[in-house]
């Protein structure tokens, strides 16, 4: 089961499957706010660990029963951060009985880093 | 003639540079803390888009006076958006005369690129 993706809505020609890259052509507004867009949902303490204790997880995969103790804060407040990662389609969300479990999209991360610094 | 690199300052023992990888072992809550202050100087659509135009300049460096005709600006707007950029050790300042050049600091979107997703 997969949820929306919108950065992969959002891609257009050219780009690195997310977002237009920073170095080369300078970047029209609408590529910047697209890939402002992207980094801002990254760019949070809380989610950045968040995104990285799924990334540790066994299959890249992780319940919210796991991640709230370890950031310390409350389930409300962590299925919001973990609502704006899936919402920017960094992760997945499935609900497997009373629990949701969240899976990192693959290459995500990596467009991201892309559009940032091209890899040579 | 360098300005202050506080992302450089900021570097850690086994990290990337700037900032510790997302992924591999889950981020501390100031090694997260560093990496989002770092992104958050880059999730911005003028800031993106004045890095990209420095960066498509001759020599990665160009004058604030060629950087707020393209970005549509007023010039303290833009100013003041550079030295967001520098205070990231995104780009060094240097005046000449009457203008400031701005010139992007090599391997520093590298270093965030590294952090959001290690190059293989």
């Amino acid at each position: 089961m997969t949820t929306a993706l919108p950065l992969t809505e959002r891609t257009a020609p050219g780009t690195t499957g997310c977002c237009a890259p920073v170095t080369g052509v300078p970047l029209s507004l609408q590529e910047a706010e697209r890939l402002a867009a992207a980094l801002k949902a990254v760019a949070e303490p809380t989610r950045l660990r968040l995104l990285s204790l799924v990334a540790a997880h066994e299959g890249q995969e992780a319940c919210v029963c796991d991640l709230t103790e370890p950031v310390g804060l409350s389930q409300p407040t962590v299925s919001h951060h973990l609502k704006v990662l899936v919402d920017a389609g960094l992760l997945e969300r499935e609900k497997r009985g009373v629990w949701a479990y969240y899976r990192l999209v693959r290459g995500r991360l990596e467009d991201l880093a892309r559009a940032l610094a091209p890899t040579p």
